[in-house]
């Protein structure tokens, strides 16, 4: 449709799998970018700059801030998250989809300020099944899997605002779900200024 | 993802070919319910009532509009035309999906009191193309082609307001296109409505 990339905003709750659902999917397009965040948090064990995260100082990131080097931002529990712009900018000029995996709030930012853009959630197939895989991960106490799913539930309730809404109940589904909006997302009526003024213009 | 069927605003100019590419889309798809509209024009020789139209008197479509009976209506050159609500909302009820075959302001009408429809508009590859098509029809004097081009171009420039674009290039494409979106569709937020209700409720 336009010979730009889709820039696509993708979130989900904790626990849903979307991790899963979004590796399955970029195996199958490699050439679609995953956009990946700055942080000043410290790198955990096995982290790796440039794979997890871009692990920067306060000082880059501020310096990102001042610049308008971002997409959206935020600081949780004193460390700050954000989304590069140049790398996203790059890929997409070059006629690369982009996926951001981002958090409601922040969704919130990038899709007023980019109304271009395609937003998908990742839904469990109910609350209760959410809970089970929260807890099978084993992974966090109990305070924290309830935390996790208080902000489930307020996720989960907001996500009518997205273009796109797919179920990840079986991974092979959701998979092919989400191939399927991010086509039909080629056609999408907003991304078409370029293709009605082509058709205009060869009278 | 709902138990209620898609309201589909169909549109694109004339000459575009999408009665064509309709007809196949419904031989694929016997279930979706194709809106026949309501005029109070003649019916031309080989037209049926319940075909192409409801053929009905002038008293009978201030009825309607009257009672609220009516999706849409405007008047041509002395005549009323109209989508009828009952049979649309029986189909929608049943789950089927029903598609509306209506020009941009009425298109417009409709999307402004049905905010979850889903709306498409067929694209000619080119303004060129559209005018071959409409000469070689052959049944339009020049007047009349240079006046169908004219709100062509006007509904063109307008198609950006519509959720999905879809060019008619080559026939078997466009319905395949076509049957892509209308898949996606089905998991567009706008429809959620239920599915976050039933998400979270099942805890």
């Amino acid at each position: 449709m336009s010979s730009k990339g889709l820039l696509i905003v993708f979130s989900g709750p904790s626990g849903v799998g979307k991790g899963t659902v979004l590796k399955e999917y970029l195996a199958a397009h490699p050439d679609t970018h995953y956009s990946i965040s700055a942080t000043t948090r410290a790198p955990r064990p096995g982290e790796e700059h440039g794979r997890e995260y871009y692990f920067i100082s306060r000082e880059q990131f501020q310096e990102l801030i001042a610049k308008d080097g971002l997409l959206e931002y935020a600081e949780y529990s004193g460390n700050y998250y954000g989304t590069p712009k140049a790398p996203v900018q790059e890929a997409l000029s070059q006629g690369r989809n982009v996926i951001l995996e981002i958090e409601v709030q922040g969704a919130k930012r990038v899709l007023r300020e980019n109304p271009q853009a395609v937003s998908l959630f990742i839904m469990p197939p109910s609350m209760k099944e959410l809970t089970r895989r929260l807890v099978d991960r084993n992974t966090e106490d109990e305070a924290t899997v309830r935390r996790r799913l208080d902000t489930a539930r307020n996720e989960i309730a907001q996500a009518g605002i997205y273009d796109y809404i797919v179920v990840n109940d079986s991974l092979a589904k959701a998979v092919a779900d989400m191939d399927s909006v991010l086509h039909a997302a080629g056609f999408s009526g907003k991304n078409a200024d370029k293709l009605i003024e082509e058709v205009l213009k060869n009278a």
